[in-house]
């Protein structure tokens, strides 16, 4: 149904799509739009163009689904002009049933379809597309433009993890966690979808670059290194072949620099080199045409050596537009060719994601003991006004599901504040809690580094008559204070797409400046707190540092997988941060200091 | 010269090559070259290409510097089919006479080049160059790409600023700091230059869209966004008077989507009613061509807006490639085009830049009352073996330039300590010094918080017993706790091509880490500590922030400018570093705490 003047259109619009829906459904017939562009079938035996796009698709191996039907007839003329045959393309409209999900779900049985295309602007149901996304996307690449970057995270007020969390992280760890490759451009996905389905997945992240010029050598360094890619380090022994078949002056190190004057002999010679080397997992061939080289010749040795390869082969060719069959004997033989280094780079990179993603062993889901019924009393007798549970209670639920805490004392008056700090043993923090007192740095309302009875009255003295008018019903926490030495948070916010994402990231009262935080859509497994950590800038924090042992990565990841499980038990938990969770070298020295839990209301 | 053989070749080529400067410095001639592709000239009385470029440009207004001949020809291609034309072309080889910034300054003169175009490798002369290049950029668009970057710094052991400067991050602030534009790609460089020749800049950063279809809006949203642009905010009357002219289902909030049906009527309506909006700084106009719509009628339209404004207008066009005579008619009339909405958004990006760097004004310099004999007779005398000067040394060379430390007393043993300690006053910090003890808190060598003698003497007695047989010639430093709450650091690292370099970034252990910090070289003026701070990632740490005061940052910004002018008058100090200076919300309460200085040996 391309016909437009349904839910977009609001009022009887929607009534129009109510019952359009409910006519197909009294049928078993499927639908696909309304408000849509239409539909593609290149295949021989079906031949349809129910669409009213301006380019005719060439027949091929790649299936499209667009949620713009602009931007489908821009990706249908694109594809084109990129040398892209389409299987099917259909634009998905206003989805009162098809979405890009049941697509992806068709495709997936289509031995015609090698590889799928998305343009996004939102997941209709996230869970579903989760589901069939992670399993297609093993076996066949799924690339995809997801709009929508900027509209990032109405901050939830309160909460660090609610500003944190927003809904384009969530869309791009999603995107991530099913396999899905992002990619920020139109141009970009092509390159990639052609590269895919030419050339084989590298085994590794090393690239080595062949050049008959200096500069695109250094520029393709940049770009590959600017990716996070590494450049190949060339065996000893085939740095010694290359120095004997080329040029005193050419470089045999990595970017191997054949120079102007290399003609095709010299082209096979260094390919056979770089691509018997075990270290060099991928190949990028830079080609300036010079004006008195043949490059159809070098074309055909490029193709020679490169086409019954195990490793992916990528070229850039610069300068003179004169080589015409030179790029279309690459492009025949399925050699992705480049105009500039950097879009060679990045789909490198996305071939080398794709590569990490099936390789990726599938993490495991530990249940732990928990005790679910004291939880669920202090979540039915918590729940006030605004949802928040008081800080004793949010310990107490936590600590139910086995989440470890610094122990503490809740107290009245500074002289039992005294009495409980002997008690638990110093030195300890003093901190005021109440209602509403939310940001306790922002008050001044945690003292720490308390080394005996003295400290404690007189910090606890302090607290007291500075905040006890301002917020009623405060009281104070005494709390040993924990050892560990890195502060990091973890928090969960419960979408209303996306379910429950959980955010790790490093505390303390800098971490909504420094927003150095990891995001995943649940449900998350054992190697998920692992990678969230190494994707943090301050990862290096976690190793051994200045003279510290390594903290107790373990302690995290756990109490993480720990708090996943007590949100799927209560759905009724909106929102938990626990900031700071000190991380020290050992376990017992790893404790939550703070916590925060909202239930719905 | 286009002929090879010279330095690039070393030995007989080194001699070759100084034979040539010295014949063509006995007779008054200019050389360029030798080892390049030549130069080109298509002004209609010279007519001169003594190049082997296969392609011949067209005559125009730009003019373009390649250190590679390679990529010269890889740019002259390029500027050719994007319709750029040329005015002069020199590749400079080996650089035996005739730099980039020669020919910089020789285009200053020319009234025929109207934009430069650079592709460097590396700077000859740093200083000649910032020189000219700060001059002419003020008058003409200077465009560099820049390769190199991940060539970046060779780490100076033995301290952060060293590992941190490294030389890339130095190009980078080097070409800003001479107004130079800087980008990735000779993409991003051929449409920058195009825009820069045809539209006027943008009076500030806030881009109006106008679109004829939802999902480009939102690709253009996310690209300008990305970028760090504003989306402009309509004003209300503005959006009303668009509300009465376009369908109800349109937008006309920005992104303004005059919907698929948008005919030539809609387009210049819409136009007429965003480009008098006074909160537009600059229009990007989305076209994706429907069947049913007349694109060249919509050029026309677009055309008939917008050729005489005063406001830069691109536009993006997607889809059908039908529309060649629409596209035609915009590029004639110096609207740039673009296939994607991302390459759009950088080349706004651009001249939001070259904008801003015009509008700058320049900073003042000033001078401090400084006692120079006192720091040079510590200088003199305080060079040991590796060049490092003892902390109490480097203490008297900033203290001598006016830079503030907190108080302390260096002491030898635990007794003395507490005795320095009651003399201070409450609470103290104590550090143990040595010669080779250059990360203190690898080695736990610092004590804080400390309140009372005892405290103080325990401290003392640990360090000196940890770590006494370790350090030949442990001291002790017992230093007032500097009241500041913010730690960053300052240093400069003198480099062997740019001179001093200049950092401020977050401080304490987390610096190599997290590695926030801003560059400068020299010479930085009163109004670069405060953009340093502000590209910070912690930047707003500095403002107001959780109940705490902002921090005075003129403290940092004059002990910036005060450092500067020590290393100025001694150009033996190599390497400073003020780890942390903590910053307090007045100046009294900002004041350095540690540093080091290590002098040329």
């Amino acid at each position: 149904v391309v016909t437009a003047g349904f839910r977009e259109i609001g009022g009887e619009g929607i009534e129009r799509e109510e019952r359009l829906a409910a006519i197909a459904q009294r049928f078993g017939m499927r639908v696909i739009g309304p408000n849509c562009m239409g539909i593609v079938n290149t295949d021989a035996g079906v031949c349809l163009n129910a669409s009213f796009a301006g380019t005719r698709p060439q027949a091929g191996t790649v299936a499209m689904v667009s949620q713009s039907g602009a931007l489908g007839e821009a990706i249908l003329a694109d594809a084109s002009a990129a040398g892209l045959g389409v299987s099917m393309f259909a634009s998905v409209g206003n989805r009162v049933d098809v979405t890009a999900a049941d697509l992806i779900e068709y495709w997936e049985e289509d031995p015609q379809v090698k590889v799928i295309l998305l343009y996004l602007e939102s997941f209709g149901d996230p869970s579903h597309f989760v589901q069939v996304a992670r399993r297609v996307s093993r076996s066949k690449p799924i690339i995809a433009v997801k709009s929508g970057r900027s509209a990032a995270g109405a901050a939830a007020v309160g909460s660090h993890t609610g500003s944190i969390a927003g809904a384009d992280l969530a869309a791009e760890s999603l995107l991530a966690q099913c396999g899905v490759l992002r990619v920020t451009s139109f141009r970009e996905m092509f390159s990639l979808a052609t590269a895919l389905l030419h050339q084989p997945l590298p085994r590794g992240e090393r690239i080595a670059v062949v050049t008959n010029a200096g500069g695109p050598g250094i520029l393709a360094t940049d770009a590959l290194v600017g990716c996070g890619l590494q450049m190949a380090q060339l065996s000893k022994s085939n740095q010694a072949a290359l120095r004997r078949s080329i040029p005193a002056e050419a470089s045999t190190a990595n970017p191997v620099d054949l120079l102007a004057s290399a003609d095709a002999k010299r082209f096979r010679t260094a390919l056979r080199v770089v691509l018997r080397d075990p270290g060099v997992d991928a190949l990028l061939i830079l080609f300036v045409s010079p004006v008195m080289i043949d490059a159809e010749e070098v074309a055909e040795a490029i193709v020679g050596q490169t086409v019954a390869g195990t490793r992916p082969v990528l070229a850039c060719v610069m300068g003179r537009q004169g080589g015409q069959e030179a790029l279309a004997l690459l492009a025949r033989n399925g050699i992705p060719v480049f105009r500039y280094p950097e879009d060679a780079a990045r789909t490198l990179l996305g071939m080398v994601k794709r590569k990490r993603m099936l390789s990726r062993r599938p993490g495991k889901l530990p249940a732990f003991p928990a005790s679910r019924a004291p939880a669920r009393k202090v979540l039915e007798g918590g729940a006030q006004g605004d949802g928040w549970l008081s800080a004793a209670e949010a310990e107490a639920v936590l600590r139910a599901y086995g989440l470890p805490f610094a122990e503490s004392r809740r107290v009245e008056t500074p002289g039992e504040a005294v009495t409980a700090a002997h008690d638990l043993g110093f030195p300890v923090v003093v901190k005021a809690e109440a209602r509403g007192l939310l940001h306790k740095s922002e008050h001044r309302a945690v003292s720490i580094d308390l080394d005996d009875g003295d400290e404690v009255f007189e910090a606890a003295a302090d607290l007291t008559n500075r905040l006890g008018r301002q917020f009623a019903g405060l009281t104070l926490q005494v709390q040993k204070q924990a050892p560990g030495r890195l502060e990091v948070l973890l928090g969960m916010t419960r979408d209303a797409r996306y379910g429950p994402l959980f955010v790790l990231g490093m505390g303390g009262i800098e971490v909504e400046v420094l927003r150095d935080v990891a995001l995943r859509v649940g449900p998350i497994d054992d190697r998920d707190p692992g990678e969230m950590i190494a994707s943090l800038r301050g990862a290096q924090l976690f190793a051994a540092f200045r003279g510290e042992p390594a903290v107790h990565r373990k302690a995290v990841a756990e109490a993480m997988l720990r708090l996943q499980q007590l949100v799927w038990d209560f759905d009724e938990i909106e929102e938990v941060e626990i900031n700071p969770f000190m991380l020290g070298s050992r376990r017992v020295a790893s404790l939550a200091v703070d916590a925060r839990l909202r239930v719905k209301v």
